[in-house]
């Protein structure tokens, strides 16, 4: 997808950075000046009348963000179970300078069950652990096929260099994660930007939602990589969305190797222009030099 | 407060990292070894026999993790109200290699009506914004006095090198954060590490209060750093333990900048050892250069 339609993607953007005074010192030298900052509003989702739930994020891409979410938590299994996604336009809701409130019709009430957080919490009596933590994502879905396809080493290698190419509102504030996903020859599907890693994820996985390519049923890999690190619960958002391939650009955490290890989830830490550093699932991986 | 009683507060630190096969490629070259990894394990909080919160963290100082959480979420006022607290060690708790549930035992039923996040959700109908969220905080606690003493420049451009000297399992794993608590001549007090922001504000927040100087009341200013973005809830936090200096080494957002500036407390963005950006809060600080 050209540079233009990952652009388009950020709808409201305007919304996302503020100026703000400050005094500044650098190298020795005091100033007085406006600083463009990122902006953090709490945004609440509704399932028709009841509240699911308040996050804090940047403003911006909130239908994707709830789309990612409602997918990533087990309410939805696709965009086909949404009837209606707006912003609340009634009461003090229609005054406000930014929309903060959506509200979901969905076409069949959601199965409670599945919601990995209640499933943990609800699934453990006197022995939460990461394996009950484990467990309580394979109660709502199935491991990843086997790998259909391989990822070369020079095309990883190129992802962050094109992720920070999009990273257009961290240039401006120094405030902001990213989240792009990608496909198996390395070429950018969408990139977006929030002050939370979670949003950030759920933005990108939500965008795919609405265009009807996730959850991936692909035969090639898909790659979704991100712009901090790498715990629990951005792999299982990744495994809700079927995404095979979880990169990041720092640490892993022991959880989220092991949920990838046990849902044959390639994942991948510290990756820049000039390594990385492989956590699980290798067989998708060809990382000798190309030819 | 010296060096060897921050480290001793690193209980249990053994739990925080683990060692796992990888396969690295570094310039070129390609090695399969063990690295070292920081661990991501749920931690559940429960009051008496009801489930409080579960949070994701790095195991250590569970119990500076829970009196953290409980002070800055507006359930205890001090370590007073603690009567006590310890792990469960019924049932399948006890057989688990590493602990994972609190039971905390309060002297008298907690405010349920403080809890900030609740208040957010349940004091807003159709117009869930910023401001509702600043309000929530303020049915909390109120703005803290004026400032009383007055920081040096070279005292806070010394923190970034202090906490990065105190960032023992950073250096290991390259996947947690890191909050430092200092007071007004840059002494530290202590270091915690955890991969998630919020959990280490949290523990070095509860370690405080367990040595009842949380919240603070002292007339001179104490500083706490994160060696992440400084967004609403780690101000909000600081807020909470009435903390009145909170430095980022990173970025803040436009709603910590509006807390703080309610609350009159002092907001410092991009700490390093030669610059910083002040958001709010000025008056408690000294840019010229020393003498």
């Amino acid at each position: 997808m050209p540079t233009e339609d990952i652009q388009s993607a950020h709808i409201q953007s305007a919304d996302a950075t503020k100026q703000m005074p400050v005094v500044r010192l650098r190298d020795g030298h005091l100033t007085e000046l406006d600083d463009t900052l990122v902006v953090e509003e709490p945004l609440e989702i509704r399932l028709g009348s009841e509240r699911f739930t308040v996050t804090m994020r940047t403003p911006g891409d909130d239908f994707a963000l709830t789309r990612g979410l409602l997918l990533t938590e087990g309410v939805i299994d696709s965009e086909a179970d949404i009837g209606q996604i707006r912003y609340c336009d009634t009461g003090a809701a229609a005054d406000a300078d930014v929309p903060n409130i959506v509200t979901v019709r969905l076409k069949k009430p959601p199965i409670s069950g599945r919601l990995w957080q209640r499933t943990l919490m609800a699934g453990t009596s006197c022995g939460l652990c990461g394996k009950a933590a484990l467990e309580a994502v394979g109660r709502q879905t199935c491991p990843l096929p086997p790998a259909s396809g391989v990822l070369s080493r020079d095309t990883l290698l190129t992802l962050p260099h094109t992720l920070r190419r999009h990273q257009t509102l961290f240039r401006k504030t120094g405030g902001l994660h990213a989240v792009g996903l990608f496909d198996g020859m390395g070429d950018c599907r969408c990139v977006f930007e929030d002050i939370g890693r979670h949003n950030a994820t759920d933005k990108a996985i939500g965008y795919g939602v609405e265009h009807g390519w996730l959850p991936w049923t692909g035969d090639t890999p898909l790659i979704l990589l991100v712009s901090g690190r790498a715990s629990f619960e951005i792999t299982q958002k990744a495994l809700m969305a079927r995404i095979p391939v979880v990169c990041s650009v720092s640490a892993a955490s022991t959880l989220a190797v092991e949920l990838a290890q046990a849902n044959g989830q390639t994942l991948i830490g510290f990756l820049r222009d000039t390594g990385m550093t492989v956590y699980a699932g290798g067989e998708r991986l060809s990382l000798a030099p190309d030819a």
